[in-house]
């Protein structure tokens, strides 16, 4: 007998025959004599529908509302997950967040979890039931409703699962798992059997998509090893957990591509201390999240800086930057859209050599050309066309063998 | 400054528009000076919607979890009318039933309340914010979620307006007030100023539908003085609260007209203990309310014994007294629809005589045949064919000067 935590999204709960769907499966893995434990998100579209109501009252919601009033969404499913289940002859019981003992700050909208008391869930499932616990929410010590935010209901399951000590947490979503790329870019690619947290995590904030990275970063905190899997079927999915030495044996986990890149170039900047700090100060106030920074050595006391940011980002980036560029010294600056960053993630990288060589190779091979380049232990990124995206993503998933 | 709790039902919270109007006419009580505690029920619509999802995974949910799913649509309103509030420049903080204090019973879909402690309330008050309360709902001890059932967010107004001493208790709905008669039936129908308890009550359950008898005798046993207005216009409604001397002036305070009702006649019953005993325990074991029941003196050992009940439930009725009319020995049985009951209500009643003479005398006067009659100490009612209805209603309207 195992203690499962399982997560379905809110696509695997979209409509009432999603919902009795997810209960089925629930209901096979209490049969097999194992005790559960399921979260669950907003039905999909759900979410929206409720912001929209908001802005037609408030053009900016209140915070503290806005959590009130989006809880809701979490909490109509719980309870139709539990009637689905005891339509099934399966004991069930839902609780909100607040109810599930998750207790956290209080910055609404995106609340971090301070901590669990799983007291009141192990006493259900000690009385034979299925636990349905409402995700991305929970509340502070006043008592006030809060939401964890994007990927909160990712969140929920891996700090259940590490309150609980669960023996597996599962991820349902609508992808079957990680790949080594793409599958709709790369026909070759191939689902990983596992991946370790680091690169998972890599993976997550290079477009890979398939989970928020503070969900993998609170996993990997607690040591929760957790599958990412298909709803639909019963393919086996993807096991995230700390590295193995066996790992390490394989150089590249996976290529990926992030076409959302906008680039911004500042010409000339004076090479002296505090100017690096004054504009990325002024960048971070607007809001802007910065993801690769470029500086090369200097010469003649001037160096031109690069940055990245979301595509969406790069209008309030420009603005920054135009108030601040002549201002630090700079003779001018560019903004570029139409670029990609493409990564190749694995952390057998840090004890094998010339993998950026091969990265280069193959697109050299493929007469693509690299406008920047940044490493970190485990991840090396390029900066290319956006045109050229897909087929370099192609030819690097084959440069590294792996189809 | 006054402390005043303002309760608005589903169709006047039915739409971001209508939520907004809330907001304006709280807003002008807060300019006044006064603190408002604002009890919203599910925007209309939204709770039927609800059951219609839960029957879609079950056929017969679980009251728990049915509880779970439908605060959701209190929940919903009080964070969006806190918003609409805030648009306003309005300080505002909503509150869930149990975040309110409200500590109800365990009896899941119909719970009472046990307690409520307004600490937070108070505190909120203080802070010179508009408390938001969801109606309808509550937790009980262990922290389930728990609905009150029909009529429950009024409910929650006046047990709130008890807990918090408040000055006033306005229930907002889509009338004008309380009539001396159905404005639709009779025109000359006025608009009382104000009413008893008592008389309150006694119209509620018949078919006056402004308010649900629970809330009105909550209302009397706590003392609890409260309006019944508009939230359309600023009419000033009726105030509904024990009675005074003057009161008593008034005979008459109502006449109403319940046209839902069915008649259930056993004939040559015999006329022995326990015998009626059994027969309205096995209606009441089939959950069929009984509204008048009327038993004559016996002759020959034997009596016919009639009783009325809501028109939905007479299948019901039916069945069970086929099964038993033989057993009691009775001779028979029949069952009638097309029936009405019509009532006179007044505290004043007690102190004058010749009500029933004129009631009676009023549809004599019409030529409308009266069938049973009933009699409690501020009321007298009588079953009459269903195509005379109105016209009844009108002449004692007319006889008792009410107009």
């Amino acid at each position: 007998m195992s203690l499962i935590v399982q997560k379905y999204g809110g696509t695997s709960v979209g409509n009432p025959g999603r919902i009795k769907n997810v209960a089925a499966r629930v209901k096979r893995f209490r049969e097999e004599g194992n005790q559960v434990v399921v979260v669950v998100s907003a039905m999909s579209g759900v979410t929206d529908g409720l912001i929209k109501l908001a802005r037609e009252v408030h053009a900016a919601p209140d915070d503290r509302e806005m959590d009130m009033l989006l809880a809701t969404g979490e909490q109509t499913t719980i309870a139709l997950t539990a009637m689905a289940l005891h339509g099934m002859g399966v004991k069930a019981v839902s609780l909100t967040g607040a109810q599930a003992g998750i207790v956290t700050d209080g910055v609404h909208t995106k609340a971090k979890i301070a901590n669990i008391t799983p007291k009141r869930i192990h006493e259900l499932l000690k009385e034979g039931n299925v636990v349905i616990v409402a995700g991305f929410q929970g509340a502070d010590e006043a008592g006030h409703i809060t939401t964890l935010g994007r990927g909160g209901s990712d969140l929920t399951a891996i700090a259940l699962a590490a309150a609980i000590k669960a023996d597996l947490c599962e991820i349902y979503t609508d992808v079957d798992g990680v790949y080594t790329a793409d599958p709709r870019v790369v026909k070759a690619a191939r689902k990983l059997e596992e991946i370790s947290y680091d690169e998972m995590l890599e993976l997550a904030s290079l477009g890979a998509k398939v989970m928020q990275s503070r969900s993998v970063e609170f996993a990997k905190k607690f040591k929760v090893v957790f599958s990412v899997r298909s709803s639909m079927n019963d393919n086996p999915g993807t096991i995230v957990k700390e590295e193995t030495r066996k790992m390490e044996d394989v150089v590249i986990r996976g290529v990926s591509a992030d076409k959302n890149q906008a680039k911004v170039t500042i010409t000339q900047v004076p090479d002296k201390p505090g100017v690096a700090a004054r504009i990325f100060k002024a960048i971070a106030d607007a809001h802007v999240n910065v993801d690769m920074i470029v500086q090369n050595v200097s010469a003649s006391g001037h160096t031109d800086m690069t940055f990245t940011v979301g595509k969406d980002d790069l209008p309030k980036a420009r603005k920054v930057i135009e108030a601040l560029a002549k201002e630090v010294g700079a003779t001018g600056f560019a903004c570029t859209e139409g670029i990609a960053k493409l990564s190749v993630v694995g952390i057998g990288m840090r004890s094998h050599t010339g993998v950026a060589a091969d990265l280069f190779e193959a697109l050299a091979a493929e007469k693509i050309n690299i406008q920047m380049i940044s490493t970190s232990e485990i991840k090396i990124s390029v900066i290319i066309d956006l045109a050229h995206a897909d087929r370099a993503v192609n030819a690097v998933h084959k440069k590294f063998g792996l189809g």
